[in-house]
Parts: C-alpha cells; structure tokens; sequence
C-alpha cells in the first residue's frame, strides 16, 4: 500500500470521500446534462471519468488541449470550448475524428476561423457584464446569422457571469445574477438554437435560467468559494514536508520552511494557508515560510490549502487520490499546455 | 522557416541576441568557475548547455528533479543542489552514476539524509538575513563538524541574501551585501572548505565576497531587477493571441482580452505589462483584459512581460529562441516538477 509519507513532495493530494461528496451533490442539483462540467480546474481526465460516471454526458473547455485530451481519453461525446481562439485546425481534426466540438464565438473573426477550421458547430458567447470575451447582447442575432451563413450550426448562446462567482451575500449574487442572465435570455431569443450555457460553481445554486450549467470548481474546490459559502467541500491540498526550522532568535520569532512554493501554487489569490499548523509568512520559488503554531520538526508533513485551485494544479504533473493516508490512485494531470 | 505567427499560444519567446548578451556580460563579470549558474529560472537543459559554452563547468539547482535533469544532459560535472532535503536517495543514484553532486544541509535531519542516501558531499547553509532555509552562522562549525563524523565532506558555506537582491538604492544594496556577507565568512571560518557560494543577479554587481556566484535570473531577466537597474535585459516574453476585442460603450471604455492568463503567468508579484500595447486591467486563468493603447484586432500578436519569470516558466513545456519574427530553435523546460 502506497502512503502519503512516501510521496515525493509538494505533491498535490485529493481527498477521495470530498471528491465524490462534492461530485454527487452537484449532480442531484444538476443532473445528467444540465451540467456540463468545466475541466479546466482539474484538468485531468481521469478525474473527468469520475464527473461522467455521476451522469453527465458533455463537457466545457478552456483549450484546445483540453478539448484534444478530452477526445482522446474518450470523453468526446459533447465538448464546448467555451473560449474563443483563432487556431480551429486542430479542433477540426478532432471532428473529423469523430468528436463533437462546439466552440464559442463572439466576432466575425472566431466565426471565420471556425468555419475554416473544419469546426461545424458553435454557440454564440454573450457578454453579460464580466469585461472579458463575448459580443454585446444586442448584436448577437447579427452574429449567429453570419455564422449560419458561413454553414455553421448555432447551438444557443453562452455568457459566464464570472464577476458574481464570490459575492459573498447570497441575495446579491442572485439578483445580480438575475440581471446578468436577462442579457443573455435577451440574446438567445435573437440566436435561437437549444442551448443557454453559464453558471459556475459560485452561482449554482441560485442560477436558475441556463439550460446548463458550466460549473468545475466545485469538484477540488477554492477557498474563495468557500469564504463564500457555496456548500462543496476542499477536497485538494498541496502535500509539503517542512525541509527546516528556526527556532526563535532574540526578537526573532521562531518559523519552518516547507517545500511549497511559487512554483507549486497559484499566487494571483495571495498567499497560501496552512490550517492548524501556523500562519504563513512569505512564499519563495521552492518554499513556504511560515510561524508554526506549536512544535514543529524538520521532515513533517504539511497540507497547504492553495488561495487559487486552478493555476495550481496546472503546475502539477499528477494528483493523488488520498483517503487518510493511504494512496488510492494516481492521476497524471493530462490537460496541462496548450 | 518557422515564424512566430506559427506557434500556438501563449507561448514563451527568448530572444536570441538579449540572452547572448546577457549570457556574455556575466561571463566577463564572473569568469568560469566564479559563476555557478542557477537554473531554476530557466528549467531548461537546453540554455544550460548555453552558459556552459560560456565556461561554466558548475550548475546550481533548486530540486532533485534539476539536478537529475543536469546530469542526464550531460552537465553533471559539479552541482550543488542549493536547497534542504529529506528523501536524498535519488540524489545518491546520481552519484553512483559519476555526477558531482553536493547539497546544502542546515540541521542534524538533513547531514543525516545526505549520509543515508549516498550523498557525499555537502556545503553548509547559513542563514544570512532571509528568513528560510540556513542555520545560525554561530552553529555552522559544529553541523560541519556533524557532517564530517557522518563521512562527508564539507566543501565550505552558502548563504543566499535574497531578501537584498531588489533594493533600489544600489549604495544601501551594497552596504548590505557586506553585512551579510560578514555573516557568511564568519560561518566559513567555522567551517573550513574552499567554497563561499552565494549572490544573485541582483546582488551580482556588488558582492565581492563569495567565491563562486549563484546567479540565474540574469539570463532570461525579470522586471523586478530591471527596476533594480542590474543592467541585463529582458530576454523572455510571452506571446500570446488577442482574441477578442470590445469597442468602448457608453461609459464603459474599450477594451481587448489576449490568451495569457493565470496559467501561463506568474502572478506573485501581481499583473503582467504589455508595454507600447496597452494597460492590463485583470487577469483570468486563461485570459489577460487590458485596455489598448491604440487600434487593435483579433487575431493580433502581443508580448507580455510577465512581473516574475521563475514561476512562469515553470508554467510552460517549452520555450521558443526568436529573432525578430523567426523561430531559431525550440527548447523543451525539461527540468519542471519535483
């Protein structure tokens, strides 16, 4: 039996009973493809095994690896790149192939590239107030015309009300979140097709409008999204061994030194937590340096609970699925790249 | 010819005069065996090979896994892994496969793994201001001594002044690179060996007391020493594709995202510049919103100086040596992980 102290460190850990806890509470809230679950927090197609195996048939992308991965792991049933690029050859190969790519799209220049890549199906992404991609709601009509004019299928449309996710007060983030989904209820009347994609992890609970509901989040989880109280359990850590102490010097305060550093953790949130074990002080390259808060000895373990789930794992080669500590599984993290 | 309009993106590009440059301007500074280069901001053999044509014959690492990498690429001949650690038997493999390999200890733990997994050689680690890794330069000599009851051989001290490397004031900069380079002679004296390693690109210019200079940044460049003025230029970029762009409307100005997020960026030291392009307004995991200098189309090629290129590196598989539009070579960042 593989243990967690045999692990080379920092090592990412997912807690097996969370993982599925979390993985069966969103799929009774959103069953079979009302949910179409995001890879790019996880991107690991074993892990994504996991999401179809709970009933959902299509997945969301964030990159044309993604989607490439996805396809090849035999998940390509029904996957949306929910992201606009220029560089469609290879999504069209995968068509070819036999996969289902839709792509989104929110110019004439996505629209062509889609075209030209051999890619046959789009939905149309609708700003709905996050400054980010997406076609003012009014001139989506005009948009899905000239796609289907180029001999592309409009699926629907998309709109990602990312800038609600966190809101910490419940009320808010459903009115807000009302308002956002008026725009893009406004623009599929104008798109037509079957499909109103959005949501994510912070509003689905209270994002009662889309067809289906793009959310990933909630499988590993962040602690934003628990600061916000949307109900889904942490279920990875970054697993560090505390590769030296000093002990306190003068007016120097004692600290340890864990082997987890900028390289093994997404930063753009701030500085990591290390609950129950000490308050963190600084983050370098390789290392964490942090005040513990009792004994602490040079080869113990720590779990480090990242601020941002999903540019962590992509610094990682592979999670481990953990119950205590005992090594259930070992998946290689296959979407990294582009 | 391979061009830069032909790559996926985001991408990192180096380019191949800068980093000549720089590559040559250290050399001259720190000839030979003076400079250690490290490699932890590259991860990449391949420019590695690079500052060994510069007569470097010693490398520093930060991990196992690049001093692993170093010695399948055949630059085995002297590394020192600057860094504490526990499971050594991978660094002990090495050994009894022909690598020098020497690594830095701080604690009875650490001389007790170097001895157990095969090591043979050590250099002490003393802490010199920066509150990580190093003992208390008043006990080097007897972990020197422990090292030695152990069987190992103590080639002398490191002591890393990071937290110096980015002053401003160049005069306050130097004076106190002397203090704590006082540090580390005292401890050396404790110690014995020939070695005092140390320094950094920052502190490169002024530090006249290590025998051997560790630097690495100085390669590729950060924007934090080129604020320092250490006078190496900014050699490593990432490309990346602008894919959708939003006309000003109503009071909400104009504003175009490009395919450089969170996951192709160290964000520790916060948001990325695209100089002469634009301001950066925010970043998300895929995608970089900022408001354009000037008229701007999807499909248009943007250069992002990341605010710290350590962990951006670490992000991507591999990077591009360009001059102008022209793609001289691709490099595998084969040293990534643990």
């Amino acid at each position: 039996v593989l243990r967690t102290t045999d692990l080379t460190t920092p090592a990412l850990v997912v807690d097996a009973d969370v993982l599925e806890a979390n993985l069966a509470a969103m799929a009774r809230r959103w069953p079979s493809a009302t949910l179409r679950p995001h890879v790019k927090a996880h991107k690991t197609t074993a892990l994504a095994h996991r999401q179809a195996a709970h009933g959902h048939p299509g997945f969301t992308c964030a990159t044309i690896r993604e989607v490439e991965g996805m396809a090849v792991a035999g998940l390509g049933t029904d996957l949306l790149l929910a992201n606009e690029v220029l560089d469609t050859r290879r999504l069209g190969a995968l068509v070819e192939d036999g996969a289902r790519v839709t792509v989104a799209v929110d110019s004439p220049e996505t629209v062509a590239a889609a075209a030209d890549g051999g890619v046959r199906e789009v939905l149309v992404d609708v700003n709905v107030g996050l400054p980010r991609c997406g076609i003012a709601p009014a001139e989506a009509g005009a948009l899905a015309d000239a796609a289907r004019a180029r001999g592309l299928s409009v699926r629907g449309v998309m709109g990602y009300e990312g800038h609600l996710q966190a809101l910490p007060d419940l009320a808010e983030r459903t009115r807000l979140t009302e308002s956002a989904m008026a725009l893009l209820l406004a623009a599929h009347a104008d798109v037509g097709g079957e499909i109103v994609s959005g949501g994510g992890t912070g509003t689905s609970a209270v994002n009662t409008w889309v067809t289906e509901m793009q959310a990933g989040s909630y499988a590993l989880m962040d602690s934003a999204y628990t600061a916000a109280g949307v109900g889904y359990g942490q279920a990875l850590h970054v697993l560090g061994t505390v590769v030296s102490v000093s002990p306190p010097r003068g007016e120097m305060p004692g600290y340890a030194v864990a082997d987890v550093g900028l390289k093994a953790l997404g930063m753009d949130h701030g500085n990591p937590t290390i609950p129950g074990r000490g308050q963190v002080w600084f983050c370098s390259d390789e290392h964490v340096t942090f005040g513990p808060d009792g004994p602490v000895r040079v080869g113990e373990r720590v779990l480090v609970v990242p601020a941002h789930i999903d540019p962590t794992v992509a610094l990682h080669e592979r999670m481990h699925l953990v119950r205590g500590d005992e090594v259930l599984e070992t998946w290689p993290v296959d979407l990294r790249g582009w």
